[in-house]
Protein backbone atom coordinates (compact mmCIF):
# COMPACT_ATOMS: atom_id res chain seq x y z
CA UNK A 1 0.00 0.00 0.00
CA UNK A 2 2.84 2.35 0.84
CA UNK A 3 4.44 1.72 -2.59
CA UNK A 4 1.17 2.29 -4.43
CA UNK A 5 0.65 5.53 -2.58
CA UNK A 6 4.25 6.64 -3.23
CA UNK A 7 3.71 5.85 -6.91
CA UNK A 8 0.50 7.89 -6.98
CA UNK A 9 2.36 10.80 -5.34
CA UNK A 10 5.14 10.53 -7.94
CA UNK A 11 2.64 10.66 -10.81
CA UNK A 12 0.96 13.67 -9.25
CA UNK A 13 4.25 15.52 -8.78
CA UNK A 14 5.38 15.02 -12.42
CA UNK A 15 1.92 15.81 -13.76
CA UNK A 16 1.41 18.97 -11.76
CA UNK A 17 4.94 20.27 -12.36
CA UNK A 18 4.50 20.07 -16.15
CA UNK A 19 1.29 22.10 -15.85
CA UNK A 20 3.51 25.12 -15.15
CA UNK A 21 4.71 24.97 -18.79
CA UNK A 22 1.36 26.31 -20.00
CA UNK A 23 1.19 30.08 -20.52
CA UNK A 24 -1.76 32.25 -21.47
CA UNK A 25 -2.41 32.30 -25.20
CA UNK A 26 -1.12 28.78 -25.83
CA UNK A 27 -2.87 25.91 -27.59
CA UNK A 28 -2.00 22.71 -25.70
CA UNK A 29 -2.50 19.01 -26.40
CA UNK A 30 -3.95 17.19 -23.39
CA UNK A 31 -2.90 13.57 -23.04
CA UNK A 32 -4.61 10.48 -21.68
CA UNK A 33 -3.88 8.45 -18.55
CA UNK A 34 -3.46 8.69 -14.80
CA UNK A 35 -0.32 10.89 -14.69
CA UNK A 36 -1.36 13.55 -17.21
CA UNK A 37 -4.77 13.61 -15.49
CA UNK A 38 -2.94 15.50 -12.71
CA UNK A 39 -1.71 17.99 -15.32
CA UNK A 40 -5.23 18.58 -16.57
CA UNK A 41 -6.64 19.00 -13.05
CA UNK A 42 -3.85 21.40 -12.12
CA UNK A 43 -4.49 23.40 -15.31
CA UNK A 44 -8.13 23.65 -14.28
CA UNK A 45 -7.03 25.13 -10.93
CA UNK A 46 -4.73 27.60 -12.72
CA UNK A 47 -7.61 28.69 -14.99
CA UNK A 48 -9.72 29.48 -11.92
CA UNK A 49 -7.07 30.89 -9.57
CA UNK A 50 -4.61 32.57 -11.94
CA UNK A 51 -6.97 33.49 -14.80
CA UNK A 52 -4.82 31.34 -17.09
CA UNK A 53 -6.27 31.50 -20.60
CA UNK A 54 -5.38 28.74 -23.01
CA UNK A 55 -7.07 26.27 -25.34
CA UNK A 56 -6.81 22.50 -24.93
CA UNK A 57 -6.88 19.78 -27.61
CA UNK A 58 -7.90 16.47 -26.02
CA UNK A 59 -6.36 13.17 -27.18
CA UNK A 60 -9.31 10.99 -26.10
CA UNK A 61 -12.83 11.01 -24.69
CA UNK A 62 -11.21 10.59 -21.25
CA UNK A 63 -9.07 13.72 -21.66
CA UNK A 64 -11.99 15.63 -23.15
CA UNK A 65 -14.33 14.85 -20.27
CA UNK A 66 -11.74 15.57 -17.60
CA UNK A 67 -10.81 18.87 -19.27
CA UNK A 68 -14.46 19.94 -19.48
CA UNK A 69 -15.00 19.00 -15.82
CA UNK A 70 -11.87 21.02 -14.95
CA UNK A 71 -13.18 24.15 -16.68
CA UNK A 72 -10.67 24.14 -19.57
CA UNK A 73 -11.77 25.64 -22.89
CA UNK A 74 -11.32 23.13 -25.71
CA UNK A 75 -10.63 23.38 -29.41
CA UNK A 76 -9.83 20.89 -32.18
CA UNK A 77 -6.92 20.23 -34.53
CA UNK A 78 -9.18 21.37 -37.33
CA UNK A 79 -9.60 24.84 -35.78
CA UNK A 80 -6.06 25.05 -34.33
CA UNK A 81 -3.81 22.73 -36.34
CA UNK A 82 -0.53 24.01 -34.83
CA UNK A 83 -0.11 23.46 -31.09
CA UNK A 84 2.45 25.19 -28.90
CA UNK A 85 2.82 22.22 -26.58
CA UNK A 86 1.52 18.70 -25.99
CA UNK A 87 1.73 17.00 -22.59
CA UNK A 88 1.07 13.30 -22.26
CA UNK A 89 1.89 10.18 -20.25
CA UNK A 90 3.73 7.04 -21.39
CA UNK A 91 3.94 3.29 -20.89
CA UNK A 92 7.74 3.31 -21.19
CA UNK A 93 10.44 5.85 -22.00
CA UNK A 94 14.03 4.83 -22.69
CA UNK A 95 17.25 6.76 -22.12
CA UNK A 96 17.28 7.98 -25.76
CA UNK A 97 13.73 9.29 -25.27
CA UNK A 98 12.03 6.71 -27.45
CA UNK A 99 8.57 6.11 -26.03
CA UNK A 100 5.96 3.36 -25.99
CA UNK A 101 2.36 4.49 -25.61
CA UNK A 102 -1.04 2.89 -26.11
CA UNK A 103 -1.82 1.20 -22.79
CA UNK A 104 -4.94 3.38 -22.78
CA UNK A 105 -5.69 2.54 -26.44
CA UNK A 106 -5.44 6.25 -27.32
CA UNK A 107 -2.01 6.30 -28.98
CA UNK A 108 -3.22 7.12 -32.51
CA UNK A 109 -4.85 10.37 -31.53
CA UNK A 110 -2.03 11.02 -29.03
CA UNK A 111 0.55 10.69 -31.79
CA UNK A 112 -1.34 12.99 -34.14
CA UNK A 113 -1.63 15.59 -31.36
CA UNK A 114 2.03 15.18 -30.33
CA UNK A 115 3.16 15.57 -33.95
CA UNK A 116 1.03 18.70 -34.30
CA UNK A 117 2.86 20.37 -31.40
CA UNK A 118 6.04 22.42 -31.42
CA UNK A 119 7.11 20.87 -28.11
CA UNK A 120 6.16 17.40 -26.87
CA UNK A 121 6.53 16.70 -23.15
CA UNK A 122 5.91 13.45 -21.29
CA UNK A 123 5.17 13.18 -17.59
CA UNK A 124 6.04 9.95 -15.79
CA UNK A 125 7.10 8.33 -12.56
CA UNK A 126 10.35 6.39 -12.37
CA UNK A 127 8.65 3.00 -12.99
CA UNK A 128 8.18 4.01 -16.66
CA UNK A 129 11.83 4.92 -17.27
CA UNK A 130 13.95 2.11 -18.71
CA UNK A 131 17.38 1.64 -20.24
CA UNK A 132 15.87 -0.24 -23.20
CA UNK A 133 12.24 -0.51 -24.32
CA UNK A 134 10.73 -3.93 -23.65
CA UNK A 135 7.13 -3.36 -24.71
CA UNK A 136 4.65 -4.72 -25.37
CA UNK A 137 4.01 -2.34 -28.29
CA UNK A 138 0.32 -1.55 -28.76
CA UNK A 139 -0.83 -1.30 -32.38
CA UNK A 140 -4.24 -0.06 -33.51
CA UNK A 141 -5.63 -2.35 -36.21
CA UNK A 142 -8.54 -2.17 -38.66
CA UNK A 143 -10.85 -5.03 -37.56
CA UNK A 144 -11.12 -6.63 -41.02
CA UNK A 145 -7.30 -6.69 -41.30
CA UNK A 146 -6.66 -8.43 -37.96
CA UNK A 147 -5.51 -11.76 -39.39
CA UNK A 148 -3.11 -10.22 -41.93
CA UNK A 149 -1.64 -7.90 -39.31
CA UNK A 150 -1.22 -10.80 -36.89
CA UNK A 151 0.67 -12.80 -39.53
CA UNK A 152 2.92 -9.87 -40.44
CA UNK A 153 3.68 -9.10 -36.78
CA UNK A 154 4.71 -12.71 -36.20
CA UNK A 155 6.94 -12.52 -39.30
CA UNK A 156 8.72 -9.56 -37.62
CA UNK A 157 9.37 -11.73 -34.54
CA UNK A 158 6.52 -10.31 -32.47
CA UNK A 159 3.96 -12.12 -30.34
CA UNK A 160 0.66 -10.25 -30.80
CA UNK A 161 -2.24 -10.54 -28.39
CA UNK A 162 -5.62 -9.05 -29.29
CA UNK A 163 -6.52 -6.85 -26.32
CA UNK A 164 -9.73 -8.04 -24.68
CA UNK A 165 -12.24 -5.70 -23.08
CA UNK A 166 -13.16 -5.50 -19.43
CA UNK A 167 -16.74 -4.42 -18.77
CA UNK A 168 -17.18 -5.19 -22.48
CA UNK A 169 -17.40 -8.62 -24.08
CA UNK A 170 -14.88 -9.34 -26.82
CA UNK A 171 -12.00 -7.13 -27.94
CA UNK A 172 -11.36 -3.56 -26.82
CA UNK A 173 -12.62 -1.04 -29.40
CA UNK A 174 -10.66 2.22 -29.65
CA UNK A 175 -12.15 5.71 -29.78
CA UNK A 176 -11.67 5.35 -33.58
CA UNK A 177 -13.61 2.07 -33.79
CA UNK A 178 -10.62 -0.28 -34.21
CA UNK A 179 -8.88 -3.19 -32.39
CA UNK A 180 -5.67 -3.03 -30.36
CA UNK A 181 -2.99 -5.72 -30.40
CA UNK A 182 -0.28 -5.74 -27.73
CA UNK A 183 2.86 -7.06 -29.38
CA UNK A 184 5.76 -8.52 -27.42
CA UNK A 185 9.06 -8.06 -29.29
CA UNK A 186 11.25 -8.73 -26.22
CA UNK A 187 13.94 -6.08 -25.68
CA UNK A 188 13.73 -3.59 -28.55
CA UNK A 189 17.26 -2.93 -29.80
CA UNK A 190 16.35 -0.54 -32.63
CA UNK A 191 13.05 1.24 -31.96
CA UNK A 192 13.33 3.40 -35.09
CA UNK A 193 13.79 0.41 -37.41
CA UNK A 194 10.93 -1.47 -35.73
CA UNK A 195 8.71 1.61 -36.05
CA UNK A 196 9.39 1.82 -39.79
CA UNK A 197 8.56 -1.87 -40.24
CA UNK A 198 5.30 -1.51 -38.30
CA UNK A 199 4.35 1.50 -40.45
CA UNK A 200 4.62 -0.69 -43.54
CA UNK A 201 2.06 -3.29 -42.45
CA UNK A 202 -1.29 -2.72 -44.22
CA UNK A 203 -4.14 -2.61 -41.72
CA UNK A 204 -2.15 -1.02 -38.88
CA UNK A 205 -3.64 2.42 -38.29
CA UNK A 206 -0.84 3.46 -35.92
CA UNK A 207 1.75 1.81 -33.68
CA UNK A 208 2.69 2.89 -30.16
CA UNK A 209 6.37 3.80 -30.72
CA UNK A 210 6.97 7.56 -30.53
CA UNK A 211 10.25 9.11 -31.69
CA UNK A 212 9.51 12.80 -31.28
CA UNK A 213 9.70 13.39 -27.52
CA UNK A 214 11.40 16.67 -26.62
CA UNK A 215 11.38 16.55 -22.81
CA UNK A 216 10.62 14.05 -20.09
CA UNK A 217 9.34 15.27 -16.72
CA UNK A 218 10.36 12.36 -14.50
CA UNK A 219 9.75 12.06 -10.78
CA UNK A 220 12.67 10.48 -8.98
CA UNK A 221 14.34 10.84 -5.60
CA UNK A 222 11.41 12.97 -4.44
CA UNK A 223 11.85 15.62 -7.14
CA UNK A 224 11.12 16.14 -10.83
CA UNK A 225 14.04 15.67 -13.18
CA UNK A 226 13.77 17.20 -16.65
CA UNK A 227 15.50 15.08 -19.29
CA UNK A 228 15.86 16.78 -22.68
CA UNK A 229 16.49 15.24 -26.04
CA UNK A 230 20.11 15.43 -27.07
CA UNK A 231 20.19 17.25 -30.37
CA UNK B 1 -18.42 7.96 -78.40
CA UNK B 2 -16.50 5.37 -80.37
CA UNK B 3 -13.47 5.74 -78.05
CA UNK B 4 -15.60 5.39 -74.94
CA UNK B 5 -17.16 2.25 -76.29
CA UNK B 6 -13.75 0.83 -77.32
CA UNK B 7 -12.52 1.58 -73.81
CA UNK B 8 -15.50 -0.21 -72.26
CA UNK B 9 -14.81 -3.21 -74.50
CA UNK B 10 -11.15 -3.22 -73.45
CA UNK B 11 -12.10 -3.21 -69.76
CA UNK B 12 -14.51 -6.04 -70.33
CA UNK B 13 -11.95 -8.14 -72.20
CA UNK B 14 -9.27 -7.82 -69.49
CA UNK B 15 -11.79 -8.36 -66.70
CA UNK B 16 -13.41 -11.42 -68.21
CA UNK B 17 -10.10 -13.01 -69.24
CA UNK B 18 -8.76 -12.86 -65.68
CA UNK B 19 -11.91 -14.61 -64.45
CA UNK B 20 -10.49 -17.79 -66.02
CA UNK B 21 -7.78 -17.82 -63.31
CA UNK B 22 -10.32 -18.89 -60.71
CA UNK B 23 -10.53 -22.66 -60.09
CA UNK B 24 -12.90 -24.61 -57.87
CA UNK B 25 -11.79 -24.67 -54.23
CA UNK B 26 -10.07 -21.29 -54.34
CA UNK B 27 -10.61 -18.31 -52.02
CA UNK B 28 -10.42 -15.16 -54.16
CA UNK B 29 -10.25 -11.44 -53.36
CA UNK B 30 -12.76 -9.45 -55.45
CA UNK B 31 -11.71 -5.92 -56.29
CA UNK B 32 -13.58 -2.69 -56.78
CA UNK B 33 -14.19 -0.66 -59.94
CA UNK B 34 -15.54 -0.85 -63.46
CA UNK B 35 -12.98 -3.29 -64.95
CA UNK B 36 -12.97 -5.91 -62.21
CA UNK B 37 -16.78 -5.67 -62.18
CA UNK B 38 -16.56 -7.63 -65.45
CA UNK B 39 -14.48 -10.27 -63.64
CA UNK B 40 -17.11 -10.60 -60.92
CA UNK B 41 -19.97 -10.82 -63.41
CA UNK B 42 -18.11 -13.43 -65.46
CA UNK B 43 -17.39 -15.44 -62.29
CA UNK B 44 -21.12 -15.40 -61.54
CA UNK B 45 -21.77 -16.88 -65.00
CA UNK B 46 -19.12 -19.55 -64.40
CA UNK B 47 -20.72 -20.45 -61.05
CA UNK B 48 -24.05 -20.99 -62.82
CA UNK B 49 -22.88 -22.57 -66.08
CA UNK B 50 -19.75 -24.48 -65.04
CA UNK B 51 -20.62 -25.30 -61.42
CA UNK B 52 -17.51 -23.36 -60.39
CA UNK B 53 -17.24 -23.48 -56.61
CA UNK B 54 -15.12 -20.85 -54.91
CA UNK B 55 -15.36 -18.29 -52.11
CA UNK B 56 -15.02 -14.55 -52.68
CA UNK B 57 -13.68 -11.89 -50.30
CA UNK B 58 -15.02 -8.48 -51.32
CA UNK B 59 -12.87 -5.33 -51.04
CA UNK B 60 -15.78 -2.90 -50.72
CA UNK B 61 -19.56 -2.60 -50.38
CA UNK B 62 -19.63 -2.25 -54.18
CA UNK B 63 -17.81 -5.57 -54.73
CA UNK B 64 -19.90 -7.25 -52.04
CA UNK B 65 -23.21 -6.22 -53.56
CA UNK B 66 -22.17 -7.10 -57.11
CA UNK B 67 -20.86 -10.51 -55.98
CA UNK B 68 -24.09 -11.27 -54.12
CA UNK B 69 -26.15 -10.22 -57.15
CA UNK B 70 -23.93 -12.47 -59.31
CA UNK B 71 -24.55 -15.52 -57.11
CA UNK B 72 -21.01 -15.76 -55.68
CA UNK B 73 -20.61 -17.23 -52.17
CA UNK B 74 -18.73 -14.83 -49.92
CA UNK B 75 -16.48 -15.21 -46.93
CA UNK B 76 -14.31 -12.85 -44.86
CA UNK B 77 -10.60 -12.47 -44.12
CA UNK B 78 -11.41 -13.47 -40.56
CA UNK B 79 -12.76 -16.85 -41.68
CA UNK B 80 -10.32 -17.33 -44.58
CA UNK B 81 -7.21 -15.26 -43.86
CA UNK B 82 -5.08 -16.76 -46.67
CA UNK B 83 -6.38 -16.16 -50.19
CA UNK B 84 -5.22 -18.03 -53.28
CA UNK B 85 -5.71 -15.09 -55.57
CA UNK B 86 -6.84 -11.45 -55.57
CA UNK B 87 -8.07 -9.70 -58.71
CA UNK B 88 -8.52 -5.94 -58.78
CA UNK B 89 -8.45 -2.88 -61.01
CA UNK B 90 -6.04 0.08 -60.88
CA UNK B 91 -5.78 3.81 -61.50
CA UNK B 92 -2.28 3.49 -62.95
CA UNK B 93 0.30 0.72 -63.41
CA UNK B 94 3.88 1.45 -64.45
CA UNK B 95 6.32 -0.71 -66.36
CA UNK B 96 7.90 -2.02 -63.11
CA UNK B 97 4.40 -3.03 -61.92
CA UNK B 98 4.09 -0.35 -59.27
CA UNK B 99 0.44 0.55 -58.97
CA UNK B 100 -1.68 3.51 -57.88
CA UNK B 101 -5.14 2.67 -56.56
CA UNK B 102 -7.81 4.50 -54.61
CA UNK B 103 -9.88 6.31 -57.22
CA UNK B 104 -12.82 4.39 -55.79
CA UNK B 105 -11.75 5.23 -52.20
CA UNK B 106 -11.43 1.50 -51.45
CA UNK B 107 -7.64 1.14 -51.53
CA UNK B 108 -7.17 0.35 -47.83
CA UNK B 109 -9.33 -2.75 -47.91
CA UNK B 110 -8.01 -3.57 -51.39
CA UNK B 111 -4.43 -3.50 -50.12
CA UNK B 112 -5.24 -5.68 -47.11
CA UNK B 113 -6.96 -8.20 -49.41
CA UNK B 114 -4.14 -8.08 -52.00
CA UNK B 115 -1.52 -8.62 -49.28
CA UNK B 116 -3.52 -11.59 -47.94
CA UNK B 117 -3.35 -13.33 -51.33
CA UNK B 118 -0.67 -15.60 -52.71
CA UNK B 119 -1.09 -14.09 -56.17
CA UNK B 120 -2.23 -10.54 -56.92
CA UNK B 121 -3.52 -9.80 -60.41
CA UNK B 122 -4.66 -6.46 -61.84
CA UNK B 123 -6.96 -6.07 -64.82
CA UNK B 124 -6.75 -2.88 -66.87
CA UNK B 125 -7.15 -1.30 -70.27
CA UNK B 126 -4.20 0.40 -71.92
CA UNK B 127 -5.15 3.89 -70.68
CA UNK B 128 -3.99 2.84 -67.18
CA UNK B 129 -0.54 1.64 -68.28
CA UNK B 130 2.21 4.26 -68.01
CA UNK B 131 5.98 4.42 -68.20
CA UNK B 132 6.14 6.35 -64.92
CA UNK B 133 3.44 6.90 -62.28
CA UNK B 134 2.07 10.43 -62.25
CA UNK B 135 -0.70 10.11 -59.68
CA UNK B 136 -2.48 11.66 -57.98
CA UNK B 137 -1.92 9.28 -55.05
CA UNK B 138 -5.05 8.77 -52.94
CA UNK B 139 -4.45 8.54 -49.19
CA UNK B 140 -7.08 7.56 -46.62
CA UNK B 141 -6.90 9.90 -43.62
CA UNK B 142 -8.38 9.91 -40.11
CA UNK B 143 -10.69 12.95 -40.10
CA UNK B 144 -9.25 14.50 -36.92
CA UNK B 145 -5.73 14.26 -38.41
CA UNK B 146 -6.54 16.00 -41.70
CA UNK B 147 -4.60 19.21 -41.01
CA UNK B 148 -1.45 17.43 -39.81
CA UNK B 149 -1.51 15.06 -42.77
CA UNK B 150 -2.01 17.96 -45.17
CA UNK B 151 1.04 19.76 -43.71
CA UNK B 152 3.20 16.64 -43.87
CA UNK B 153 2.17 15.88 -47.46
CA UNK B 154 3.11 19.40 -48.50
CA UNK B 155 6.47 18.98 -46.75
CA UNK B 156 7.04 15.93 -49.00
CA UNK B 157 6.39 18.09 -52.06
CA UNK B 158 2.81 16.93 -52.60
CA UNK B 159 -0.27 18.97 -53.38
CA UNK B 160 -3.13 17.36 -51.44
CA UNK B 161 -6.78 17.93 -52.28
CA UNK B 162 -9.48 16.70 -49.91
CA UNK B 163 -11.80 14.65 -52.11
CA UNK B 164 -15.31 16.11 -52.17
CA UNK B 165 -18.43 14.02 -52.40
CA UNK B 166 -20.93 13.97 -55.23
CA UNK B 167 -24.49 13.18 -54.16
CA UNK B 168 -23.15 13.91 -50.67
CA UNK B 169 -22.33 17.31 -49.20
CA UNK B 170 -18.80 17.76 -47.91
CA UNK B 171 -15.91 15.32 -48.19
CA UNK B 172 -16.14 11.74 -49.42
CA UNK B 173 -16.29 9.29 -46.49
CA UNK B 174 -14.69 5.87 -47.10
CA UNK B 175 -16.24 2.52 -46.22
CA UNK B 176 -14.06 2.76 -43.07
CA UNK B 177 -15.43 6.18 -42.07
CA UNK B 178 -12.41 8.27 -43.10
CA UNK B 179 -11.45 11.07 -45.55
CA UNK B 180 -9.53 10.68 -48.82
CA UNK B 181 -6.91 13.15 -50.05
CA UNK B 182 -5.71 13.01 -53.66
CA UNK B 183 -2.07 14.05 -53.65
CA UNK B 184 -0.27 15.31 -56.73
CA UNK B 185 3.47 14.57 -56.56
CA UNK B 186 4.07 15.12 -60.29
CA UNK B 187 6.01 12.26 -61.94
CA UNK B 188 6.92 9.75 -59.24
CA UNK B 189 10.57 8.79 -59.70
CA UNK B 190 10.86 6.42 -56.73
CA UNK B 191 7.50 4.92 -55.80
CA UNK B 192 8.98 2.68 -53.08
CA UNK B 193 10.68 5.58 -51.29
CA UNK B 194 7.54 7.71 -51.52
CA UNK B 195 5.45 4.82 -50.17
CA UNK B 196 7.74 4.48 -47.14
CA UNK B 197 7.50 8.21 -46.43
CA UNK B 198 3.70 8.16 -46.69
CA UNK B 199 3.57 5.19 -44.28
CA UNK B 200 5.40 7.29 -41.69
CA UNK B 201 2.83 10.11 -41.56
CA UNK B 202 0.63 9.76 -38.46
CA UNK B 203 -3.04 9.93 -39.38
CA UNK B 204 -2.70 8.25 -42.79
CA UNK B 205 -4.57 4.95 -42.59
CA UNK B 206 -3.25 3.74 -45.93
CA UNK B 207 -1.82 5.21 -49.13
CA UNK B 208 -2.64 4.12 -52.65
CA UNK B 209 0.79 2.94 -53.83
CA UNK B 210 0.93 -0.87 -54.20
CA UNK B 211 4.26 -2.68 -54.61
CA UNK B 212 3.10 -6.31 -54.59
CA UNK B 213 1.52 -6.82 -58.01
CA UNK B 214 2.38 -10.21 -59.53
CA UNK B 215 0.63 -10.02 -62.90
CA UNK B 216 -1.06 -7.42 -65.05
CA UNK B 217 -3.83 -8.46 -67.45
CA UNK B 218 -3.70 -5.60 -69.93
CA UNK B 219 -5.90 -5.16 -72.97
CA UNK B 220 -4.00 -3.79 -75.93
CA UNK B 221 -4.06 -4.22 -79.69
CA UNK B 222 -7.34 -6.09 -79.34
CA UNK B 223 -5.96 -8.82 -77.10
CA UNK B 224 -4.98 -9.35 -73.47
CA UNK B 225 -1.28 -9.17 -72.72
CA UNK B 226 -0.08 -10.74 -69.48
CA UNK B 227 2.83 -8.83 -67.95
CA UNK B 228 4.53 -10.61 -65.06
CA UNK B 229 6.74 -9.16 -62.36
CA UNK B 230 10.42 -9.70 -63.08
CA UNK B 231 11.84 -11.58 -60.09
Amino acid sequence: MKDASANADAKRLAGETAAELVKSGMVVGLGTGSTVAWTIKRLGVRVKEESLQFLGVPTSFQAENLAIASGITLTTLNVHPALDLAIDGADQVDSSLFVIKGGGAAHTREKVVACSAQRFVIVADESKYVEKLTGPVPVEVLPFAAKLVERRLKALGGVPVLRQGLRKDGPVITDNGNFVMDVDFGAIEEPEALAARLCGIPGIVEHGIFDNLDELYLTRAGGVEIIKRRV
